[in-house]
């Protein structure tokens, strides 16, 4: 199709926008896969096409990783499908498996993008810890078993507040895009069922970057590294004197602000 | 083997108990079967006998049906292995799949059975509320989307108090067993995410007790049938008078009391 044909059917047809829930365990990650390698997307456009008797191609705020959850992913996509916005929550989640949910679906302006128009994202980090591993949490936490001290994990947290050149926890061979990135929010909290929840909220994240920093952060709070040392390895725009990324399965895209 | 020699052997063998916690999504149900269908019992059986270097027949408290969870089964076996009972949980876990733990090992006087010595029994049932489904909860709570009056289900939890002809509540076609039965507690309570926690405690459960009771009270939740129509059905001691059985994956051995 030429690209003039396709600015005009977009010019006639609705900006559809969904809040998505997904567990992850099952997807090979947010973006569309060749199949047999099955993507959130995957699933989701297929369900859509059936309920707007169209062709959908969808666009996301950002990929998540294989095994990454989320609790509030926006997608959009141009539709000429004439379904009320506020049935699509309803018609489509009685196809969808039960891994994935619509949460909410509203019509935006016609400049809209889930991807290009984010100004943030809130990403949560959830630590499971205790003597044994608790198997109910086992798909949705990172189980560790030293207690890790939440003061000085903070404290580490604090120091990544603001704009900062985070070349040292993003993922080794990423795009080659700037490493800087302003961060607004960065908790770490103790939650019900022996849990800590992190909160990292901020202007965009390199690839793996919430899970280079989380792997780093528990060693700050198990004590093998001071929080000096924390900062000399962020100062370092290092990847390499960062410690490994953590799992995907503790991981959540939790908001996205726009 | 013949039973005098059996009993012999138990004579010499330590009597090991086990407190255990899994998500029974994956499994058969408790009770071992034969493979390729695969119960928790089958895959805790085959790793203690790597860890015991021991032929292992456990008794567990009861079983729980396919689906249903556990956060704290309680099981026993007889064993000349000879690994301190404290070392048990660790190497046994590094062992098991994620959906299994042990929490807790400890030895019995030779006395002791899971099954037999058991007092009483504390099961759990979890309801997720919403307008839409919750992919992050939906192995571990039954999704209802119409809101649940609580107060009302209360009112009919009460009616369980104390002993009572459980008939109306048993699965269809089970053992001739007495259908008496005595529950001490009986709670419903609203708690974090939206969701319903029923807390039930009682000397013992028929076959899919709880769950039948669970199936039966959320239309009294919903309003669909009175607190009246509740009693009615309960002193029926007819189970085609009430309502379908709710699903496993709503419900969870939480206690064994002994």
């Amino acid at each position: 199709m030429k690209p003039e044909h396709k600015d005009e059917m977009k010019a006639r047809a609705r900006n559809v926008c969904l809040k998505l829930a997904y567990d992850g365990t099952a997807y090979h990650g947010f973006q569309r896969q060749t199949p047999p390698v099955i993507a959130v997307q995957n699933v989701l456009e297929k369900k859509l096409e059936i309920v707007f008797g169209d062709s959908i191609e969808l666009a996301a705020s950002g990929r998540t990783d294989a095994g990454v959850h989320a609790l509030g992913q926006v997608v959009n996509f141009f539709t000429d499908g004439r379904i009320p916005v506020d049935r699509i929550p309803r018609a489509v989640n009685s196809l969808l498996p039960q891994d994935i949910a619509i949460l909410e679906a509203w019509e935006a302006d016609r400049e809209f993008s889930a991807r290009h128009s984010a100004k943030s994202k809130t990403y949560l980090y959830r630590i499971q810890q205790g003597e044994v591993p608790n198997p109910l949490t086992a798909r949705y936490a990172w189980y560790i078993r030293r207690p890790l001290e939440i003061e000085r994990m903070q404290q580490a947290l604090d120091l990544i507040l603001g704009e900062h050149d985070f070349s040292a926890f993003r993922a080794a061979g990423g795009a080659p895009m700037s490493p800087v990135r302003t961060i607004y929010r960065a908790l770490v909290e103790e939650t019900e069922g022996n849990q800590l929840l992190c909160t990292l909220h901020g202007n965009g994240f390199l690839y793996h970057m919430v899970r280079n920093i989380m792997g780093t952060l528990v060693h700050v709070g198990t004590g093998k590294l001071s929080v000096k040392d924390f900062k000399s390895i962020m100062d370092s725009r290092n990847r390499n004197n960062a410690s490994a990324t953590a799992p995907a399965h503790g991981l959540y895209l939790s908001h996205v602000e726009y």
